[in-house]
């Protein structure tokens, strides 16, 4: 169970708190059981149980996520750097996929009961094609999968102008449109 | 991908279906959608999606399993020898525990929507302690955790008496009873 | 090394010893010199030589330990959960054996000599089936490999009865017949 | 050394060459030798050294680029799914960057001579922002380290162009532009 | 459990026998009952319980060894490049140690039941400096630890002289003679 | 990022840089920028750019090193404990060479733009062997992959004349006369 105090050392991965403290209470975790609010751009929320909300999971090697989808709500495109995701969907119907690196799409769409699995490190998305909304649990191969949104991360940061005109292969007044969506 | 032709040499984990053959229904997996069949002794049952019945799972590290329990129903106590477990309750009311290495219980009872985690490699056990029947889907850590159940282990095969009356502190003739009770 | 000053932050693994004040000594450890003391319920000892015991061993992947047992001794049907054991006998005769994710048994009696392997995470144990005390060494990979010990493990706490009942398909009696034997 | 001829059964990783017939002709690789051309869309080329195109670094842990890149040569943002990579600049002036998963730019310009190291599995670039040619070379922490171009990954393949509208922001007739540029 | 069939397609690590035909007796392992002969120039043998020698290791992450020495015997200094060494003195005396990166000497001398731990990857030796035979066994944190000794390494193949010459800060005519004894 | 502060608690590998204190001149390193002082014995330098000189590569499973070799210099046989070595020759002409675990050489020359792996834990060297200086990266699979000079690492420390002696089949009179090219 990681150590929570505040001033304890940050180390890779985190401390642990001390075998005496712990209880049944630190691998128990309640923070999936509402659905996340999806009045935003995306008409999506990702509820994240990794070990910086839940610290009992630390050094155990598995999170988990509650996505919930709206009508039309997406969960972009992105990347876990250290996890492979496993997704179960509870309601809907959600249009799902990921890119190889050899450039091929592997994408469907899948129904309640349905799994379906990101490869760790690679770029996957999924979006609620149904006519309601969406329920999705997901499990994760790392206590701390981290999540890059690639959109945001290209067209949020100050990144020069350049790279994303030639890495797009778009106008810089079409990087300037892009940027302004992704910066408040 | 595994490649599930049969003659395939088996190796550590398995071998890989050819790039060029893999596509989209690979990485889905349809088997977790319907109820398991709990009309059994332990009036529960495990459908596992592991890279054995999900050959998409391969070197992935991760897998999943839907827990169906009628009213009463257990998951008697087990080890997953490769894998820590993170379930999350959808229905019903579950007692759910682990002991840890220093010989302390860590049980509580969750309700639906709570998570809890099952550390790698120690005995833990779930109870539906509801008036309903109950729904669990639950992570692990590895794309083939294994699964040891304690009591068939040691009460199904031919292992000494000696060793189990030693082992529970037991007579000769509750050894013979516990056993009647595992062998079919 | 590990730093075992009280009051050092607990971490993943431990924290090591500052490089300079690291001598030979830290690597030598005498803790198995003696037979362990079998007068207990058991009839049988194991010492131990992991990074609890033996600081030294902090970060290198390997332990040891020295199992003496008297006439009809036991090491009862124990876990690692985090480590392979191969056991070599140095006197008397032993029953040694381990139950795979199959429920299949691998039993056999070894003699002097003779070395056996107990893969990581699976139930196993030895019973002294010699006509003298028995005396092995074992090595096992992983510097903190953890036991639990299976019938303490679920006898000891205080777990639901109903769990044990359905676990080991017993009765009420019989489950505090064998608590009995295992709380002091 | 990675067992190349054709038929071998492709598992994880790849099977090994019989050691009797390894040289150190399997250890040696020439095909850094030459500039890459950099008469392309991008002006600017990655020669690689992975166990696809060298043999002898099956299973060893590491790999090696060399990157050309004419004036104005970019290598687009892109991910590698299972590797770190460090890059030492030999010639020219470059602009490189990657953003973590606080999506934090972490961009600055190096001169010859100078390293700069990409965390595994973050988006990264590098831009030839002097006034020649630039060439430099970066191993990678992994023998099969896979690349993932972020705009060909998405503009490429036919993914739901909602996707791309949403994850982007844009509207149809920017995306059909996008895939204009990506798709041959 | 490794399949020693020949023909069978070398991979990393080795394939698995199918489970089917493992029995008991693939996981013991009779080899380290007798004595080694040491009748040769270091008076001394190690009798070796790796994947190579004990097929039932594949996999399992541990290896043992059986060393004996004569009077004066010695383990000359070598290298496991991928395990630590634990060893436990049985019989007689040791002068034992290893070099660290840091080029500190970690030596000392051990009598029966003391152990002594090699870390991973750096040279070490066992010298017997008792009056009588010795006898050691050794747990190694991998099924296939690998082992070089270091003067043979140098000095039996056809290095050219002048790394000799230079590594060792010795001239052509020692080279030769060290080569000369190295050499059958 | 290493945090390098002093009385910070020294763990396995580095505690890390609190997250919002990190900026792109940590994942900059400017050390291998100049060519190393080859006066010396060796008449060759090895400039290091680890976690030790560069903080911002823990936890990244990488490093690099820029060696400078005078005309005749060496790096003589050494091994690296925690990683492969993968080099790239810019400049001159290099003997290079490893040995393998069943003693087999695998040396030959290299040429600039050609590459050479030297696989984890095994002894190896580097010759110049040209007319000129020689120059050569080399990316190294661990950030922190430790160095153990053979020599120096047997002759420098205070062994026991008879591990040298037993050990390289040489007299005293020898062991002596390297110990003092090695004792300063």
């Amino acid at each position: 169970v990681r150590d929570t105090t505040p001033g304890v050392a940050v180390v890779n991965g985190f401390p642990c708190k001390p075998a005496a403290m712990v209880t049944a209470d630190d691998f128990k975790f309640a923070g999936l059981k509402n659905p996340g609010n999806t009045n935003n751009v995306n008409k999506a929320n990702v509820t994240a149980a990794t070990v910086i909300q839940w610290a009992g999971l630390n050094t155990l090697g598995i999170s988990a996520v509650r996505i919930d989808y709206a009508k039309g709500g997406i969960n972009p495109p992105h990347i876990h750097p250290r996890a492979t995701e496993l997704l179960i969907l509870l309601k809907g119907e959600l249009y799902v996929g990921f890119v190889s690196t050899a450039n091929v799409l592997f994408a469907t769409t899948i129904y309640p009961g349905e799994a379906f699995v990101f490869p760790k490190g690679l770029i996957h998305f999924q979006l609620n094609v149904g006519k309601e909304h969406a329920l999705a649990f997901a499990g994760l191969s790392s206590q701390n999968p981290g999540v890059q949104q690639v959109a945001p991360a290209l067209f949020t940061p100050d990144i020069k102008d350049e790279v994303l005109e030639k890495g797009f292969r778009i106008d810089t007044k079409t990087v300037d449109m892009i940027q302004a969506q992704f910066r408040v």
